[in-house]
């Protein structure tokens, strides 16, 4: 069966817009094993960035994964007296990156937020909860987890909240189609199944949002970033951040400020501009501290960077995997040489626990453009 | 004689690349009273963006103004050792608003750094300097004065530097086509005119780096933002400004963080790591000051604005323009118009020297940003 055609069986739709889709430079191929990917890298058709078609050419089983949709920001905590008509569940934002994982016949997969499948990722799920998953999937074959990939361990995020977490998986929203479980639901599932969820902060009253902003201002001192706060029937969500994780990214993407730290700053300073706003309105006052935190994420770590490259010190990113299977780290450098992201293995280390800690290096372009302006002292940009 | 004819003319290039240059999206044609004028939007031809091609039709004179060259930043003032062989001069950068000033026959025209004629700078400049700049252009018809309009009462800029100034024009450079006049003979010209050029900070060996690294913090304690490192003749030329303009410059933009903010945040905090960075390096510590300084211009001026919006005062651009004809008025509304920047005459009160204050509003869009978001609470962008 060619691609063609099942996008015309999975999506319902005619031959010609298939056609049209596949020569689309918003779609893009994959191919992992057995299974033949088309992603959508925007929303098409109705359904979010991220989406992907799979096909598994061994057994002939095709399905449609749907993108994680965006969840609304929420700038000011006061307005979910609007935006929520009864009692809304207010739970932890979890910090990690978006996992899909979803069945595909007798095959289950875990797709990244874009559509790919990481084979780090994929293989750390499956060595914690791959027994419990599979027993999931035969009781309800059509399900797709939500979930946050978190702790120090991994490609892509290290975040102060999870520092004494290596890895693990939690499920935030299950989707039938592109339709979220209720709360209570995907509750009882998670019960049923073994698997984790967000920790809840309780049910509100719309109209008591005095106790959320209270609640944001009490978490915050306990090291909580962020939350989700969901309808009950989970079909209104938005999401909101603390102090701590606006500042946190700016501070964590500003170590390679030429890359993420651009495009970073502005939008996490708007988010802190209504949360200080909102937060001084209902009488909180921290004074200068929250000044000095912003300065100091837009400096020091670039400070820091640019020390590490005049000393002609390694000044890329460093992050540890851990596996128990050195052919997942192969299949993972092809996946990353794939993306294009280039990433240098230091040093492997077998742990007691008959694990092997793997250093890595992901090479950066912000070190070579500070050693640009170190040579000639003049800015790439007035 | 049409454009194509005087480009062939003016630019020395063929009637095929007069008809390119005319269709492209990176030319703008202008009409002001008797001058016919064509605006390079972007470098073309080894031009620089701003370069204006006049036609005055009442008389068939037609010139080349160039635009002013971008001036290298430099970031890294240890690096003067390796830009420059021989003695610099280190000037006050001014920070108002580039104006280029110069004739087409007997008329004598004044261009924004765009390429466009502002009539309120031009009739002020005039104001000031008409009779020295008739003498001036008398004696030397191919001179293109490069200056400044500083002060409080213009449409663009209001900065520190100059808050006890209501208008006036520094030259900084002069060109004879594209080529910079030396620092002596620039000095000579506008003694001998009674123009106005900047402070001078004594001359400098390049190896003597670290006395202009000294300077740079005493100049910045007596509020002088930036300076530009020249040549004797004016051939090579950096630009540097300090912690103040860096810093006060995002706290400006910060008023309107949807427009000028975003943009404004990271070349500014770019030059501030690199400031800081040199700094530390030749044993200068500031302290939290840097830090406090910054933090508070991303959000003190933006929770402002979002405050002002929030009760219903108007949180626009204000400014001041002191005339004593009011048609002046008219023709720079015309202008602004037609540069789809819409203006607000809040009101006009005679001064007892004659003269009118008239009090402006810009427009902006943030509020009406700021607006939406207050109503629906949610981020217009994750």
């Amino acid at each position: 069966m060619n691609l063609e055609d099942i996008l015309v069986d999975t999506l319902s739709i005619t031959s010609e817009k298939a056609k049209t889709i596949l020569k689309s430079r918003s779609t893009k191929k994959i191919v992992h094993k057995d299974l033949l990917i088309l992603v959508f890298k925007r929303e098409m058709l109705g359904y979010p960035e991220g989406t992907s078609i799979i096909h598994d050419t061994s057994t002939s089983v095709s399905r449609v994964i749907p993108g994680y949709p965006p969840i609304p920001r929420l700038l000011i905590l006061e307005k979910i007296r609007d935006i929520f008509k009864e009692e809304v569940v207010v739970e932890e934002k979890i910090n990690g990156y978006n996992v899909r994982v979803a069945a595909i016949g007798e095959k289950i997969v875990s797709l990244t937020r874009g559509g790919n499948i990481c084979p780090y990722t994929h293989y750390k799920i499956f060595k914690l909860y791959g027994e419990k998953l599979r027993k999931l999937f035969q009781d309800y074959p059509d399900l797709i987890l939500c979930g946050e990939a978190i702790g120090m361990d991994n490609p892509y995020v290290r975040y102060e909240g999870y520092r004494n977490v290596s890895f693990d998986y939690i499920v935030f929203d299950m989707m039938q189609e592109r339709k979220f479980l209720s709360i209570k639901k995907r509750d009882s599932i998670a019960t049923e199944y073994g698997l984790k969820i967000p920790k809840s902060y309780g049910f509100h009253k719309p109209e008591e949002f005095r106790r959320i902003i209270d609640l944001s201002v009490q978490l915050e001192e306990k090291g909580i970033e962020g939350f989700v706060i969901k309808s009950m029937d989970n079909e209104v969500r938005v999401k909101y951040t603390m102090t701590s994780t606006n500042i946190g990214d700016i501070r964590e993407g500003m170590r390679f400020f030429f890359e993420e730290g651009r495009t970073y700053i502005f939008p996490r300073v708007l988010r802190e501009i209504f949360r200080q706003y909102e937060l001084m309105k209902n009488g909180y006052n921290f004074g200068e501290e929250v000044y000095v935190k912003l300065g100091k994420a837009l400096l020091e770590p670039p400070i820091e960077t640019v020390a590490k490259t005049e000393k002609g010190e390694i000044s890329d990113e460093d992050f540890t995997l851990v596996l128990d299977d050195l052919r997942i780290l192969d299949e993972f450098l092809q996946y990353m040489e794939k993306q294009k992201i280039p990433i240098h293995v230091i040093g492997i280390y077998p742990t007691s626990g008959g694990e092997y800690r793997i250093s890595c290096l992901k090479i950066r372009r912000t070190p070579l453009r500070i050693k640009s302006i170190l040579d000639t002292g003049i800015s790439p940009e007035d």
